[in-house]
């Protein structure tokens, strides 16, 4: 994991295990998995439209969303992205 | 970026520069922007099914497949992971 | 086309051509094209998430709403509902 | 509801009560609500991309997808595509 991400990881997994009132992390796991599963196929279909229709940016902003979602769906469900990162080096070593 | 999706970024610039013939990335790249991006919108949509319906090494698996065709989306649109990441320290640090 | 889908296609035809201030599908129209296509593929996402985690009458809206933004989607593209009826026709007649 | 979806209805309700050998249609019920759920989100993705890339016929074949996709979850589910229409006429009549 690189150290970004490893720090986001942190935090997310922090607002899992001890929700400040506010924060939007915290809001979609009260929200449950369906509500963030939602999320992560919203800015899918984002990064869809901003790559085919807007610039470098807007593109760039929308995968940013798409992949702290993915993050927060993975420690939802109890899994790392670790898990993510040793399937793609499984696959492509 | 992490040693392993570095690894990637540099097969998937490879493929890009230099398509060998039968490679799936080389085909994504000759079919062009809006196939890639379609199946970006289809691997988001894989995931979110997966993590309501399936379990952890499906969720594991179309979370890395969304990852790998983020990776090429980028790289037809001549930017970086690196541009995610720096735009998720620019957000969370 | 049925009763109630032609009356809705009149009065988003009408919303096209003569926008109402304050009219939700005057706004669309003003969007334009990509905005009306992310709101096509997000009711798609809330139409799976519902499929397979909500109620009928949640599964019911969503799928309505789906239907609304791709008579949008038509009318912004020059479209009708009448051509998505012929082609069913024209394959399963 | 229109007669043309009304024939495919019927056809649609067939597949699931008799289902033939070799139908596409009693295929996806065999394979189950995710699968179709899964299909009804890629053709919204495949509508998505054919509004923002692609000429009027293909954008109407990745539509008429995903109408038909839609009634076969609406019969996965128990439900009829007069719930929709009825939801339809309840909200803009």
């Amino acid at each position: 994991m690189s150290e970004v991400i490893q720090d986001l990881w942190r935090t997310i997994e922090g607002r899992k295990m001890n929700p400040p009132p506010g924060s939007y992390t915290a809001q979609l796991f009260a929200a449950g998995l369906p509500r963030i599963a939602q999320k992560v196929g919203e800015e899918g279909v984002e990064t869809v439209v901003a790559s085919l229709s807007q610039g470098d940016d807007r593109l760039i902003a929308e995968m940013t969303d798409l992949l702290y979602h993915c993050l927060v769906l993975l420690a939802a469900r109890g899994l790392s992205w670790d898990d993510v990162e040793n399937e793609l080096a499984r696959r492509f070593k």
